[in-house]
C-alpha cells in the first residue's frame, strides 16, 4: 500500500482503500483484460482455502459427499423450472459453438447447479433408504451481471460452495434449514464475522423456492454483503425433475429439496472489510498466510547476538506457526513493519539488543497495534494467548460495529438518513411488496427481511402505508 | 460390481471392467446428459483431493505460487501464438451470448490458460529481480474432443493442475524442466504408477511449444494413458505477449517460458487401472477413502465378545487411520467382505471366536488377497508394516507389469502383432515424421518419443525406411 493508500479510510472511502488493498496484500489483481473476470493471487487464494477447507470438513462431518458436477446443463434441463429460469435466464452465458462447429444443443454455463444436479437426483434416488441425501460441490459459477462489478463482491465468474439436499418429509427438510445454518454459522463465527440471519421476503426469495435465508454481512460502506444463503426448495424442483421415492408403505412420493451457498470470495471480502483498518489487512490467526513475523532491529555490536537469537525464536516458532523470518539487509525495520502490518500477519515478534541482553521478546500485536514484552522461555504460550485475544478482540469489534450500524427508523426520511450515513435502517413494515418499491424508490435501499435468529414483534404500524406491521425489516443498499 | 462383473477381466476386457468398477467405487457417474462431462462421486473426488494437495505441497515448496486465473480469454488473446492457434481452435468452447444479448467480444474458454496467465506476467514482470516467476492452479478445462470420449481418460471437461513459469535465461528453463519432472515424479512415485518420460517427436510437441516431455503411464488395453506433461516454451509466447524484464545491465530482454501439466482425472484412472484387479479397486493406502475396515465375524454365544473386541480395535486404529466399521447386522460377512474389496481398501481387519479367545487379529491385505494373524497387542505397527508393504508391492507389480508391456520390434509387422496384443512396441527410427505417418497407418500406433531419463542409443536402422536410425522410440496407441 503506499503511503497515500495508507491514509484511505475505510469507512470514508470505501473503494478506493479496499481496491488498493487487495493488490497490494496479494489478494486479488483486477486487471484481467475482460471485465468482471480477476485473477486470485496468493494470499486470496491461501485464504480461500482454509475457509473452503474449514466448511467442507464440516459439511462432510454431517454426511454431505462431496462431489463434482460439470459446468454446464442443456436449454431444455435449465428451462424446467419456471420460476427459476425467469430468475435466470437474462444472465446466464451461453455456448453456441465449438471450434467452428455449430453444437446440436446448446449449452448453458451454470449460474447455480440446481438443473445440473436434480437430473442426477432422479437417477440416485429410489427409496426412502435412499434419504437424507446430501452432496456438495465447491467450484466456480458464472452471471452475467449488468451492475457495476467489484472484486470479490460481485464478479461474472465466483467460487463458492453450494450443496443439495433431499428429503423424505417437509419436517426433515426444515431441520436440515437449520442444520445448514448452524454449519455457515460456525464458519463465520471463527472467522469473527458479524451479519444478520434474515428471512428474506417473499419476492426477494430464490428463484424457485418456498424461502430463503440469508447471511447479510456489515461492510464498511454500509451496504450488507449476502455471504451465504439457504433456500427450502419444497418441492418446486421434485416435481419437475420428476424426483420421486418409493415409501416404506410402497406408495410413491417426491422428495423435498433444499439448496445453499456459501460465497467463498464474498467471506474473504467480508474478512478484509470488517477487520481490516488504515493501516491495511487484520486477519483472524487461522486463516492468516502469515501468522507470525520476527523482525530483527539491528544495533550495532548486537548483529550476530540479535540474529542468532532471532533464529532460535524461529526454529521454535515455525514448529507451531507460518511463521516468517525477516533478514532482509536492505530494507529498514520500519518499512519491514509496514510491509507486514499491510499483510495483515496478526502477531509480529521484535528483537533488538534489549530483548537479547534481558532473555525477552517484543510481542507487536495486529489489531490493536500494542506491543507488550514476554519473557523468552514461555514464548509458545504467550504467542498462542495472544492469538486468542487478537481473535476474540476482532470478532467483538466486528460485532459491536455491526450493532452501532443499525438503527431504528420511523420514516422514509429516517431510512434515507440512515442510509446516507452508511447504517442499516431497522424498520416496521406491512409485508407488501408496493411499499418495499416505494421505499427503495424514495431512500435507495432494500428490505432485507426480518430476523431468522431472533423473533422480533413489531408493534406499531408500517412506515410507509402506515397500516399495521407484519413485521420488523432491516433496510440497506446491497451489493 | 455385479456378480458378472467379478468375473471381467482387467486385461481382456478392460473397457467393460472400468466402466463398471467407476460407478461401483463411487468413483464417478457417466449418464450425465451432456456427452463427454461426467460427474464426480465421493471417491473420485476423495482421491482427486488428496494427489491434489500433494502436488500443491511439492510445487508451493518449490517456490510456485498458487493462483486462480478467469475461464476465459478473449479471441484476440487466443489468437495471439500462431502454432498454439493452430493447435486448439478447433475444439475451443465459443461463448457469445449472455442471455439474450450478443456480447460484444466473444469469449473463448479455456482448453489450457497460456493465453489467460501470459497478459498477466507481461503487467507482473518488470526486471530480473522478478524472476524466476512460478505459479499454479488447479482448474477444470474443457476441450471439444470429437474423439470418443472416456471418463477419466478422455473428457470434454477435466480436472487438471498447471503451472507456468518465466525466467531470466534458457539454462535457468531448462534447469526448470527438471525440477517439473522431479516435481511429478514424486507425486506419481509415491502413487505407485509407472510410465515412460518420452519427449514428443517434434510433430507432437505442444502448440507453441520448443519441445514437450510426456509421462505415459501404462494401461491394460495397450493404449498409453498421458498423465502429465512438461512444455519448454522457449521464447515463442514471449515474443507475442511482450514478456520482457530489465536485465542487472539494464537492457531489456524477453524471458524464457515453460508450462507443465498434470491430469488429475488421468491420474486417478491409471491408479485404477494399473493397481485394480478382478474383484475392483486396489488403493495405495496413502490415498484410499477408507484405509481399514474391520468386520466382525458373528459366532452364536461370542456376540458380544466379538462386538466390544471390535469396538476396542476400531477405537485404536481410528487415531491413525481412516478406519470403518462395518457392523451392519442384515449383511453377510462375505458380502461385506465382496463390497469393501471391490472399493479397494488395502487393509481388512477379521475378528471372529478364534481371535478373541488368543487375543489376536487376521488382517486381510487387498492387494495379494492373504491373511495373517497377528497380535492385538502389536495392532498398530503391524498394520503400519503391512500398508508399507502393500504399497511396496503395487509399485513394484505396476513396474514389472510396465517392463513386461515393452517388446522389441524390428519390422512394422511386429509393431502391429505387438500392439495387437496390447503391448507397447520399443522401435529404431530415422525420425522423419513421413515414417511416422506410415507406421501409424500401417499398424495404428503412434510414435510416442524417446526416453527423457535414460540414454538410449539406437544402433541399427529405421525400421520403416531402412535409413540410419536417430532414436529409440516407443509406439503405441494412446488415450
Amino acid at each position: 500500500m503506499s503511503v497515500a493508500a495508507a491514509t484511505i479510510n475505510k469507512f470514508t472511502n470505501f473503494s478506493n482503500w479496499f481496491d488498493e488493498l487487495l493488490f497490494q496484500a496479494r489478494i486479488a489483481d483486477s486487471r484481467f483484460p475482460v471485465k468482471g473476470f480477476i485473477v486470485y493471487l496468493e494470499n486470496g487464494m491461501f485464504i480461500l482455502e482454509m475457509i473452503r477447507r474449514r466448511l467442507e470438513e464440516l459439511l462432510v462431518e454431517t454426511g454431505h459427499k462431496t462431489m463434482m458436477f460439470p459446468l454446464v446443463t442443456t436449454d431444455e434441463l435449465f428451462g424446467k423450472e419456471a420460476e427459476h429460469i425467469k430468475g435466470f435466464s437474462s444472465e446466464v452465458f451461453v455456448i453456441e459453438r465449438a471450434g467452428d462447429k455449430q453444437l446440436e444443443k446448446k449449452l448453458i454455463v451454470r449460474p447455480t447447479s440446481e438443473t445440473i444436479i436434480y437430473p442426477m437426483f432422479k437417477l440416485w434416488i429410489r427409496s426412502h433408504a435412499d434419504l437424507p441425501l446430501k452432496v456438495h460441490q465447491t467450484v466456480n459459477v458464472y452471471r452475467y451481471e449488468t451492475k457495476a462489478t467489484r472484486p470479490l463482491y460481485r464478479a461474472r465468474e465466483f467460487p463458492w460452495n453450494e450443496a443439495h439436499t433431499a428429503h423424505a418429509t417437509a419436517a426433515d427438510a426444515e431441520q436440515q434449514v437449520r442444520e445448514a445454518i448452524e454449519i455457515y454459522s460456525k464458519v463465520l463465527r471463527e472467522l469473527g464475522i458479524s451479519y444478520l440471519l434474515l428471512k428474506r421476503p417473499d419476492f426477494d426469495k430464490f428463484a424457485g423456492a418456498k424461502y430463503s435465508i440469508a447471511f447479510d454481512a456489515w461492510n464498511p460502506d454500509g451496504k450488507v454483503n449476502q455471504v451465504a444463503t439457504v433456500h427450502n426448495l419444497g418441492r418446486n424442483f421434485s416435481k419437475v425433475f420428476e424426483i420421486e421415492f418409493e415409501q416404506k408403505d410402497g406408495s410413491r412420493a417426491l422428495v423435498y429439496q433444499l439448496c445453499y451457498g456459501f460465497g467463498l470470495s464474498r467471506v474473504l471480502a467480508a474478512l478484509i472489510s470488517q477487520h481490516g483498518d488504515d493501516r491495511g489487512c487484520v486477519f483472524p490467526p487461522s486463516v492468516a498466510p502469515v501468522q507470525v513475523v520476527i523482525v530483527p532491529i539491528p544495533f550495532k555490536g548486537y548483529e550476530e547476538a540479535i540474529a542468532s537469537y532471532c533464529k532460535k525464536i524461529h526454529e521454535r516458532l515455525a514448529r507451531v506457526y507460518r511463521c516468517v523470518m525477516d533478514d532482509r539487509e536492505d530494507v529498514t525495520p520500519g518499512e519491514k513493519f509496514y510491509h507486514w502490518e499491510m499483510l495483515g500477519v496478526p502477531v509480529r515478534v521484535e528483537v533488538g539488543p534489549k530483548e537479547v541482553s534481558s532473555n525477552k521478546v517484543t510481542l507487536f500485536r495486529r489489531d490493536t497495534l500494542e506491543r507488550v514484552e514476554v519473557d523468552l522461555e514461555s514464548l509458545e504460550a504467550q504467542v498462542e494467548e495472544l492469538m486468542r485475544k487478537i481473535f476474540t478482540s476482532l470478532r467483538e469489534r466486528s460485532s459491536r460495529m455491526m450493532e452501532r450500524l443499525i438503527v431504528e427508523a420511523q420514516t422514509p426520511d429516517e431510512v434515507k438518513k440512515a442510509l446516507s450515513e452508511r447504517k442499516i435502517a431497522r424498520i416496521e413494515w406491512c409485508g407488501k411488496e408496493d411499499c418495499a418499491i416505494k421505499l427503495k424508490e424514495y431512500a435507495g435501499g432494500e428490505i432485507r427481511g426480518s430476523r431468522f435468529d431472533v423473533a422480533e414483534v413489531p408493534q406499531k404500524s408500517c412506515i410507509v402505508c402506515g397500516e399495521r406491521a407484519q413485521e420488523v425489516v432491516y433496510v440497506a443498499k446491497a451489493y
